[in-house]
């Protein structure tokens, strides 16, 4: 096969409420390649295997003139996010034929890259699906493992409140202050997300669509910790129920990408109660990544964190994959599985 | 004067907005005390030489059912807030009469407590009026030191943006950052403390009521540091224009007392930004209490500490006074000062 189509996901239009597959987002067919005659001039060619589908990816589609944390898309290019890809051939020094590498990648089935900077080589020692370090053992892992490793300061007898229980941060950091044998309440959006969460140890799992965030934090909290704030209305009931000195570790809001916000009414309790609000983007605790992955991939292959995916098998599910995503429609993370290596 | 009325200040009605002197509060000249013959019990007779005027007194002008970091007044009762006093009898071990005591008092010229543990017996070797040891010498200056010290992490080249800049917590604040060499960008709500804080050495100055905060952070930050919050709007332009890992020090919000309050729309730049909002009530920061004594009162007699104040004698003004801080139109620190020593 010398000449196959070269897939690619390509952003069209700015959405004005949630993204819609075919327009804000194209799947498209155009290009070809020649996998085994292309050169990569120096670089290295990259067969894209698995990427991820993320909740913030729908803040980077808005007009370029808005300047934010992250690059808005470029319409007619390429989404791009987290992925896995293997190194089919190399002419950089530093990057071999066989190599597996992770990083920000195109939504594309092949491409060329020059600079192994922004690209981690992943050994996989443990053989556990390439899926995996797009989700658990990648960005949404670091989020709950940095974030906790940072800001966290667990004592015992300590409440935490994980919102978003059964997405992959809000799952491992509910492993993860069970393991320090923390109670643990959590909410989701779903009743079959209750039992997920329950199974990896909530000591309190709810649906915050059928039940009061704030009634069920005014029976077992006082809380301690807040992890991670997905929405004002939970936010708002966190801070409520806070006992002094509360620690909230906030690593995104999803609620407000797509319809306008809840916005929160009593911040006033975060000088009342002396409440700690951490915020951070994981990019920038990049000095926890070594021992995240000298410690949660070998956890994950033991069975002591779990997790839940969602794959689906190529490039043309992207557009209802990141609207599913945002409605909250995803059962676990969605991993687009894009091609076999 | 064997004989003397014993003037209060009582709390009366819960208010619906602003605070209403003859109405929320009412200054009672019922009763009487025989200052020469009164037995302190076992305790300690004190005759009150100066009150504070805080915003958050408000707070405390709430039903009795609302529960809260403070409690609330008692109808009938007399006011209670931060006082200087002189003892003027004791049969207490540890008090002695010519004792001048701090801590909370009860609006009352005169008054007997049998407990010394609530209050700080004060030498004020630098022989500051009394006055300042309830503003820049007591709890604000000390909202303003233990958060400065507590949670502040200066870096050469650091940009400081101080909300109620001509209150005392916002005027000591201002003077800390100086000292470190930061810059600093002050906002108020008149011409007349915008020339307060320049000379006190803001580099930027200015009315928040006449220019455009989020102009003037944009135009001067990006801020690394944010110090206190006094509304919704403020903290919404701080957020906007913090730069990566700011630090935010929140020890209380005015506005949303008397009005509906001003809700913060952009929440989110906490995680985008890595902001950290760290909260606090000064009563859980005495750890740092005695540095601050140790220091601030020769800071402040060296004039190294400017500080405002506005100064109303007798008791019969305190509820004048209480609406003018509410309001705003308090020119520096708001002290009673009820009767000379």
């Amino acid at each position: 096969m010398p000449i196959v189509t070269n897939a690619r996901v390509l952003f069209n239009d700015v959405p004005k409420g949630y993204p819609e597959p075919g327009r804000t987002t194209v799947y498209d067919t155009s290009l070809e390649i020649d996998v085994e005659k292309t050169l990569p001039d120096g670089g290295f060619l990259i067969k894209t295997l698995v990427l991820a589908i993320d909740p913030y990816m729908r803040h980077r589609m808005r007009d370029r003139t808005v300047k934010s944390y992250m690059p808005a898309f470029e319409r007619g290019q390429p989404l791009e996010n987290f992925g896995v890809g293997v190194v089919l051939r190399s002419e950089h020094s530093s990057v071999s034929a066989g190599d597996h590498l992770y990083g920000l990648f195109p939504f594309q089935e092949y491409f060329v890259s020059k600079d192994p900077g922004p690209f981690r080589v992943l050994d996989n020692k443990e053989h556990l699906p390439w899926s995996t370090y797009v989700g658990v053992c990648g960005m949404p892992g670091q989020t709950a493992h940095h974030g906790w490793r940072e800001y966290a300061r667990p004592k015992k007898g300590d409440v935490v409140f994980v919102t978003a229980g059964a997405g992959t941060v809000g799952a491992t950091v509910i492993q993860l202050a069970k393991m320090q044998g923390l109670k643990v309440i959590a909410s989701v959006g779903s009743e079959e997300k209750v039992s997920f969460i329950s199974s990896i140890g909530a000591n309190v799992a709810f649906n915050y669509k059928t039940d009061s965030t704030l009634d069920i934090l005014e029976k077992e909290g006082p809380i301690n910790m807040h992890v991670p704030s997905s929405s004002g209305e939970s936010l708002e009931a966190a801070l409520e129920t806070a006992a002094v000195d509360a620690c909230f570790i906030e690593c995104g809001m999803i609620s407000g990408y797509n319809e306008e916000p809840y916005y929160v009414k009593n911040l006033d309790r975060i000088f009342k109660q002396g409440i700690q609000l951490c915020g951070f983007a994981v990019l920038r605790l990049q000095k926890w990544d070594d021992e995240f992955y000298k410690t949660i991939p070998g956890m994950v292959s033991r069975g002591e964190i779990q997790y839940s995916e969602n794959v689906k098998r190529g490039l043309e599910h992207v557009g209802q994959a990141i609207l599913d995503v945002q409605v909250g429609r995803n059962k676990g993370r969605t991993v687009i599985l894009v091609q076999d290596e």
